[in-house]
C-alpha cells in the first residue's frame, strides 16, 4: 500500500506556530480555543492578518516548528509496514523548501529523500491513502482519504477523519 | 491529458554544465562527444570524479543552468494545450530546491507553482505521459512514456524516444 502524508497541520504544527508568533508579535493572548473552525489569520484583527498570512514567508518558520503529537512514533510503525511518502504542496514558498527538507532530516530522518515529495497540487499522486488536513485536497485524490483534524477544519464533511496520530494508528497499524 | 516533463538534460542543461565546470576547473579540453553513451564523471580521469560527481552540490550550479534547445517554445506551446506539470527528482539536492524554483520562474514563468512537483521517485505520478532522460524514471511510470535524448543515454533502449523539442513537437502539437 502506498500512503501519502501532508506536512503542515498534519505532522508540523504551523496553526500553533501561527498563534504563538501572533502573540508575539502583537503582545496578544489569542488562543486555539477561540480560533476554532477559522483559520489564524481570521481571527485577528483587520490590521494584522497580512501579517499572519506573511508568516509562512519568514524564514525560520517552517525549521522551528514543533512535530504533531505522537507523529514521530505513528510514521515510524506506518514506515515499517506501508510504502510511505510526505507529499507537501511547498512550490508556494519557495524559500521554504530548504527548511522543509531539513525539518524532515531532523524530525523524521527515516523517511528517505526518494519518499519526499514536493508539489503544488495533489491530484497528480498515484496510490493508495492520502492522509491530509485540507479537504481541496482530498477531493481530488484518486484513493482513499483520511481528513486529519486541525482547529480550521473541525467542520468540514466528506471525508472520513482522524482526528490525531493515535487514531491513525487504530485504523492502519 | 496530464504531461509530465522532467527538468534536467530535459528542459535544464546539466550535462554541457558538468563539461564547462570540470574543463574550467581543470583546465581540461573534454568535449560531449568523448562522453557519448557515458555520464560526465565517467569520462573524467578517476581522481576528479568525485568533483564531477559534486557540482551539483555547489551553490549556483542550477540557477545557471542553460535552458535546453527550443524547451522555452514547445513547452510554452504544450502548455496551452495540456495539463502540464514539470516533475524533477529533486530532493536528492536540498540546496538545490530554491534554485530549481527560480530558475523555473526565470525561463518558464508560465508555469504555476501548483504545475510544478519535485519529488524522489517518479512512480507516485498519476498522468499520461511522461518525459524523462532517465530510463528508469520511465520504467516505473504507469502511462506513456517518451525518452529524451540526452548525451548519457544514446544507448538506452525499451522507450520511445525525441531527440529533441522539435521532434516533442511534432509528435503531440
Amino acid at each position: 500500500m502506498t500512503l501519502f502524508i501532508d506536512m503542515d497541520e498534519v505532522i508540523a504544527d504551523t496553526y500553533m506556530a501561527h498563534i504563538e508568533i501572533y502573540n508575539k508579535d502583537f503582545d496578544g493572548s489569542l488562543t486555539v480555543e477561540e480560533c476554532m473552525g477559522k483559520e489564524v489569520w481570521q481571527c485577528v484583527p483587520e490590521e494584522h492578518q497580512k501579517s499572519v498570512r506573511d508568516h509562512a514567508k519568514q524564514e525560520g518558520f517552517f525549521i522551528n516548528l514543533k512535530p504533531i503529537k505522537d507523529s514521530k512514533e505513528v510514521l515510524q510503525a506506518l514506515h515499517e509496514k506501508y510504502a510511505l511518502f510526505i507529499a507537501s504542496a511547498a512550490m508556494q514558498f519557495p524559500n521554504s523548501l530548504r527548511e522543509k527538507s531539513q525539518w524532515l532530516d531532523e524530525h523524521f530522518p527515516f523517511i528517505h529523500w526518494k519518499n519526499r515529495i514536493l508539489c503544488g497540487n495533489k491530484h497528480i499522486l498515484k496510490g493508495d491513502l492520502l492522509i491530509d488536513d485540507r479537504s481541496y485536497n482530498l477531493d481530488s485524490f484518486d484513493g482513499d482519504t483520511l481528513l486529519f483534524t486541525s482547529p480550521h477544519n473541525i467542520h468540514s464533511n466528506g471525508h472520513p477523519r482522524a482526528k490525531n496520530w493515535l487514531e491513525v494508528a487504530d485504523k492502519l497499524l
